[in-house]
């Protein structure tokens, strides 16, 4: 590093630099999730997500993520009407799913869907009215109903429009397959739906973040957080695991397959977390619907994968943390209750956009702009030749 | 902070909690650009922004920041030939730009140009091939378009298609006047684009490297730089330095205006910034060029307001650095090309595509995904009520 490097980077901070990827480095405070990964715990404002998933309504879960309390009957009973309600999407954003190309990642379709939307923001309100809410209920109820038109556009079938007389996850269900879940696939996905509604810091509730606290407009950021969510490093692996799990087909080839993969350096998908030194709370969750909502060989093989890859990645890394993690078996819930491969992410993103709307409510409570620094390591004291041939 | 919080925190890292907004902390290594608070310089790979600015076509300071040195003769024709041929946007770009609400924020129209540009990505090329540049290439050199389009478009005038005979400048100039620069003209939004081309982890260039940081795709990355851009705290507010010069109107009025503006607490538009404690240097050339292409009028207007503006915040905050920064002269600049006052924001967005493409690029050649903390503040240890009446 030069010496004027150095000098202008210790006036920056005794802080700097930053661990790479910012790990572990608190960019905010937060009330709404907490992660401890050594007891390997999610806590959702107080409640530990056991406590949540599957015993109070998702629709619960969110209002306690959005507004700080557990809902009592009434307010629940008026936050579920109005997220049905809102459902529908607009004549635009219906003819821009119709008119996407059928091959289109649908994570680009529903992040354009959303971009779109603020191309018509809804009409100014009084200041102190809370806009945020209303917006964000607004948004997020859309979110299925743009996943499932699309579904049914690129195979050319007819749109399924959205009910308004059951809750988020049977309505979600109900328009990508047309009929109205059991009680135990809307509980399963329900389920689902709280589980991975937030989690702490992650890289796109982090780009909402950055996003909003320009103080730009809610659609921006969860356009961004759409856009992030999408990379294979973040939500965009799960229909992975599933591949993985048809590739490997029968309980037989567990071993061989696993010992070619591990002997070839492949990783091996949905086991391992950046922050769970233990099992993902979660997983132990999905794993229980799993068990309750797949055809049993399904689940067999599932569970002789873990139990195979947990033993050989133990043997060749034992400092590591080899247990699966979220997307391992959330990909068996998601299959089971009818929900095509490559809209994984999308219901992962549908979930997690309820958390993305508490944390640009939190953000922009208490506003800072994100306006980090860089360390400069490149040449310095550069001049153009006299007679540059290339001047203007 | 309770002391399970306390405890995980201390797990994180040493470094946590991070000043608020991550201020002076350094999130990456980078080649591209150095700001030198203190000093008052940008620096670009090398070469302080004074020696680029008007010395050398904003083409050849693009493809220095992309590439890492400034071109020889032949490699900037090939550059300059490439941004030329991909100014033309496809069918869908161009029927979307027309049907969009002709009261939409222009920058909404762009970031959702982008998002659907993503929908329709390029052939996959064989692995080694440089995809980003060409993808980089075909996307910002589009940005220009998309805007001169809205323009048209929502004034109900004819689009006026593409050059690819001049440079981008001058270009861009024709597709939202109609008409050719004048060398002088050219010549100051050459240097603006050269200015604002990069500047370090701005909140933008920080949401894009975010972003890709996931491995997702370059639409994604710009869609999120795109809405962070949009908010007024970063780069939604140089039309402002323009109305507040309109409202002010004559040299007369600049003294009792901005006394009474400071007397009740307002913000003078165009002082001060987070980094700098100096005279920004872009502020610098732009007053050179706002001197030489705005009516004499205006420019004395704008001469007399920095001079009183300085010389009041001085007496009443003589701790703070009080210069104008980069906004309050491209203002002037910006109108005196022709372009309209809701477009300075998406034109700095064009200028910044280039520096943005840059970081996205530099990331994926490091990748480390952005994964932070946050330290929770909320309650622990909650539980639902036994018989909660709003249990599934």
């Amino acid at each position: 590093m030069s010496s004027l490097a150095r000098e202008s980077a210790s006036i920056q901070s005794p802080w700097s630099p930053a661990p790479r990827g910012l790990e572990g480095i608190v960019v905010a405070n937060t009330m709404i999730s907490k992660i401890d990964g050594k007891a390997g715990k999610l806590i959702y404002r107080g409640y530990d997500i056991s406590e949540l998933a599957g015993v109070i309504p998702f629709e619960a879960v969110a209002f306690l993520l959005w507004v700080g309390h557990v809902p009592n009957k009434m307010e629940l009973e008026i936050f579920r009407k109005s997220i049905a309600e809102h459902r529908q999407v607009s004549d635009e954003i219906k003819e821009f799913v119709i008119s996407a190309p059928h091959e289109a990642n649908p994570l680009d379709v529903l992040r354009t869907a959303v971009s779109i939307m603020g191309l018509y923001p809804p009409p100014k309100r009084n200041p102190g009215d809370s806009v945020l809410i209303e917006d964000g209920v607004n948004l997020v109820s859309q979110f299925p109903t743009v996943i499932a038109y699309f579904q049914h556009a690129r195979n050319d079938e007819e749109l399924i429009e959205p009910r308004t007389d059951i809750g988020h996850a049977a309505n979600y269900v109900y328009m990508l397959t047309g009929e109205v879940p059991t009680k135990e696939h809307e509980y399963a996905l329900d389920s689902y739906f709280t589980l991975l509604a937030d989690h702490g810091m992650n890289a796109s509730t982090f780009s909402a973040r950055v996003t909003i606290s320009t103080l730009t407009d809610i659609y921006s950021a969860l356009v961004a957080a759409i856009g992030t969510l999408k990379g294979p490093l973040h939500g965009g692996a799960p229909s992975k695991v599933w591949d993985m799990l048809m590739e490997i087909r029968s309980e037989g080839n567990v071993t061989p397959w696993l010992t070619s993969h591990l002997k070839n350096k492949e990783r091996i998908m949905g086991f391992g977390h950046r922050i769970y030194r233990t099992e993902d709370p979660r997983s132990k969750i999905l794993k229980k619907l799993a068990k309750e909502n797949s055809d049993p060989k399904t689940f067999a093989l599932a569970s002789k994968v873990e139990e195979e890859a947990r033993r050989l990645l133990s043997a060749e890394h034992p400092e590591r943390p080899l247990d699966t993690n979220v997307e391992f078996y959330s990909s068996l819930v998601l299959n089971s209750v009818g929900i095509p491969t490559d809209m994984f992410t999308p219901t992962f993103a549908s979930a997690r956009s309820f958390g993305w709307i508490a944390h640009i409510m939190e953000q922009l409570s208490d506003n800072r702009l994100y306006r980090p620094a860089s360390e400069y390591v490149g040449p310095l004291g550069l001049s153009l030749p006299k007679n540059s041939d290339i001047s203007d």
